[in-house]
């Protein structure tokens, strides 16, 4: 079997924070990572004023290097890449440093400048969200930080700033107290430093703004350990820098989902983020699935590379899934039409479209497990895999039609990805387009009407079709009570 | 893809009691259920003293097919069989019910004999049923019982009697009274009909009884609702036979475990199975994956026989999952010589190495979900696959393992598949060649001694190899830890 040996592929980085190793398998354009490992090296802090690295930082860099080495023996070459940012950037004597990581390694270690770093991470980030239009990216790491415009899989702007959460905690959090006027330093010296790209950006513009890696995804994990939605706002971010002042100081800091390892540049990352979100006047931020290591993984399967990351997720899945794709089209087709035929003002977001149509793609998923409790199966497995393109509260949403796709019917729980109404509105359709593909033929498929005034639904059936079809007749009987008994009148007519 | 339109197959069967309808597909060599569709027609109920089945019977009969009918439509005649048993080969007006229901279905049915119903079901158990000898297969239907003998994929024995949960209902229990006379003639009344083929099994002989089908299911399920395993005995037969005593009357029946459905047939179904552990001296009996559908479906597939039934559920799962077969296999290889190294009387059950194979070939089935927590993903998984040749037990255990082939290490919890000392030696020997195999290159396996005392463990490297392999080296370490930390002593050397 060809997937049998499956090649793997390394992406290292050599952090001004930590280092970090990915391992993965490319299976059937999926990427499935097999290990990742993560030292804190602290290379920043082993910086003098002159840039010159201590030897113990460089000790703790090659201790580190050493264990990567082990893993990095049976894998081809060709797909190991290994890069080093900021703090190496930096040096004065990154070459002492990099000639015996090198022979460690036994692999060559890239340098890689400002700018690449910012082109990998808007990779990394292109290859792993979905949306369409132009976007934001803002990656904020230790020693720098990187802001990118793009759209599909072209940077149109990349620019790399030499200040990270490790640096502006030395610079601005030293003595480690959280008052307003330590944020207020912070905030402005951000600013300051992001100053000169403002107006060249918010000229080019974008649509959607994405945050990339550990600084964006530690706030996230707060606002969601805090019961928030995973959409970042200036508001809710203001709201964490009261929280934090409240405590006075670093050592202090009890913020629910908080973990221990990030606190200490909490203040600094979070100083950062309302600078860059004041200065270019961001309305929200979503969090990218990967960033730089991703991008040097994806940029080594060059086949990979697909306009629509939600589609090509799709078809992966449906492919290592076995589902039986043509079906499937034939679902996604049928709800679809049946939207369509709802009206524009039906569903308001253009997105429910997008999740009716994903759904559809992937509802006999949970049968891939078990025939019996196949949509729990679904449910499970939709929340657990990673889905590159689609964020947590659509890859909730997702997990939440499929549960339900036959059967039993429940209005769909919490959820942030759409208003309830929509939520509650494309399970209806999926049911129905769902029952009424059952004889899995494209060719035998009824032409139906379905009429909707507000949630009042009515399907309409081709003449003689109920006579002919006595097994769907009676599921859809079956489901039109099911809907009704939620109050979502549906007449069978 | 190959798969995306991969076969549909259909199997209906005309039972006594009920009409059943199973649709599958075949993938990657397993068979995958897309529809099971089961109508309680009770045509046996419908045959008068002169066995004439009656006009309402052979109405409800039609009317059933006519709904089966919509989803046969459009699958492939040659993938389909259409089988009726024991009611229809004993009724006078069988040609008058089948000319009408071919006309439904528009697909020949065939009425089988008696032995070709044994034998179809004996290939259902062989292609669901792991283990290895001679096996008794026990399965009682709704007017006849099937006993057959075999081996591999070869019956050596075949036998249909006359004699079924419906039919035993009506002669023994026609007033709902259950007491011990009522009992006493219902199993004397299968004594005798099993009289005439009792000695020419016995002296086959076999070595392990396997029961398919409803009837020995729902038993099975009732025990387990009982808190018992999920091996049936005579003692634990009785056991339900008495409980059943106390209510009385069937219409009374209040049996943890026992469906409203299958209770009017639980004394007669009951009595039948305690007169066939009687009269052959059964010890045990487990539940087969399947029966007489089941016989029909792998038909169809003729590429799918294969001797050992866990072997050939592996590969397809691992070819379904994507997994690394390569590096599975060196994992169960390593696993299988420290083993070995252990004594043979370190772990006692044959079974207990089988496993320490199967949870090594899957170990890695969680990641093809998500690295993390891929542990619980795995036993998610094989607790809900559908695993032809492994119990529901051996399931458990499997899942058990899995759960923590590595980090956190607890005992493993209650199960039934093999005893708690050999489950938890087996979850050390797995974790450890896990650790072994690492690198994924079974040229570069270290060469290890393994020696065990009691609970005590030594594992000795080779010289001058944990300097050169610091990762694995810590990892061997840590798990020298966890292991001791359950009093399990583990030395590495």
């Amino acid at each position: 079997m060809d997937h049998a040996r499956s090649p793997l592929y390394a992406a290292i980085d050599l952090g001004s924070n930590s280092f970090h190793m990915l391992v993965v398998r490319e299976v059937q354009g999926s990427v499935q990572t097999l290990a990742k490992i993560k030292r804190k090296v602290r290379l920043a802090a082993g910086l003098d004023k002159h840039l010159n690295l201590s030897s113990e930082a460089m000790q703790r860099g090659w201790d580190c290097l050493s264990l990567f080495a082990e893993r990095l023996q049976d894998i081809d070459p060709q797909n190991i890449r290994i890069v080093a940012t900021a703090a190496l950037r930096s040096a004065k004597n990154t070459d002492e440093f990099i000639a015996k990581a090198n022979q460690i390694l036994g692999h060559p270690i890239t340098v890689i400048t400002g700018e690449e770093e910012a082109c990998t991470i808007y990779q990394g980030v292109a290859h792993t969200s979905g949306g369409k239009g132009k976007r934001l990216v803002v990656d904020i790491g230790g020693a720098s930080t990187e802001l990118i415009i793009g759209e599909g899989f072209d940077a149109a702007a990349l620019t790399s700033l030499d200040m990270g959460c490790v640096t502006w905690l030395e610079q601005h959090f030293k003595d480690r107290s959280l008052t307003e006027a330590s944020f207020d330093r912070a905030i402005d010296g951000a600013k300051q430093v992001l100053a000169p790209i403002v107006e060249r950006y918010r000229s080019l513009g974008w649509d959607v703004c994405v945050g990339a890696s550990g600084t964006v995804q530690a706030l996230q994990e707060i606002m969601i350990a805090q019961g928030m939605d995973e959409v970042i706002t200036l508001a809710k971010l203001h709201r964490l820098r009261k929280q934090a002042i409240g405590f006075g100081q670093v050592e202090e800091l009890d913020i629910d989902g908080l973990t221990l390892e990030r606190a200490l540049v909490f203040p600094s990352g979070l100083s950062i983020l309302i600078a860059i979100f004041e200065q270019f006047d961001i309305d929200s931020m979503t969090l990218a699935g990967g960033a730089l290591r991703e991008g040097l993984v994806y940029g080594m399967m060059n086949t990979m590379q697909q306009q629509d990351i939600r589609i090509r997720t799709i078809q992966s899945i449906q492919s290592r899934y076995q589902l039986d794709q043509a079906h499937a089209n034939s679902v996604a087709n049928m709800a679809a039409n049946l939207l369509r035929q709802c009206g524009d003002k039906w569903i308001v977001e253009p997105i429910a479209e997008d999740m009716l149509n994903s759904a559809a793609e992937l509802y006999e998923i949970g049968m891939s497990i078990g025939f019996k409790k196949d949509g729990e199966h679904a449910a499970y497995l939709i929340k657990n895999l990673d889905l590159p393109g689609f964020t947590q509260a659509q890859k909730q949403l997702l997990a939440q039609l499929l549960r339900q796709y036959r059967e039993q019917l429940q209005p769909i729980g919490a959820q942030s990805a759409v208003s309830a109404t929509s939520a509650n509105r494309i399970l209806r359709i999926l049911r129905l387009a769902v029952i009424l593909c059952h004889r899995r033929d494209s060719q035998t498929l009824p032409v139906v009407t379905l009429n909707a005034e507000y949630d009042a639904l009515t399907l309409t059936l081709p003449h003689e079709w109920e006579a002919n079809n006595p097994l769907m007749s009676a599921e859809l009987a079956l489901e039109a009570q099911r809907q009704c008994d939620q109050h979502w009148p549906l007449i069978i007519a």
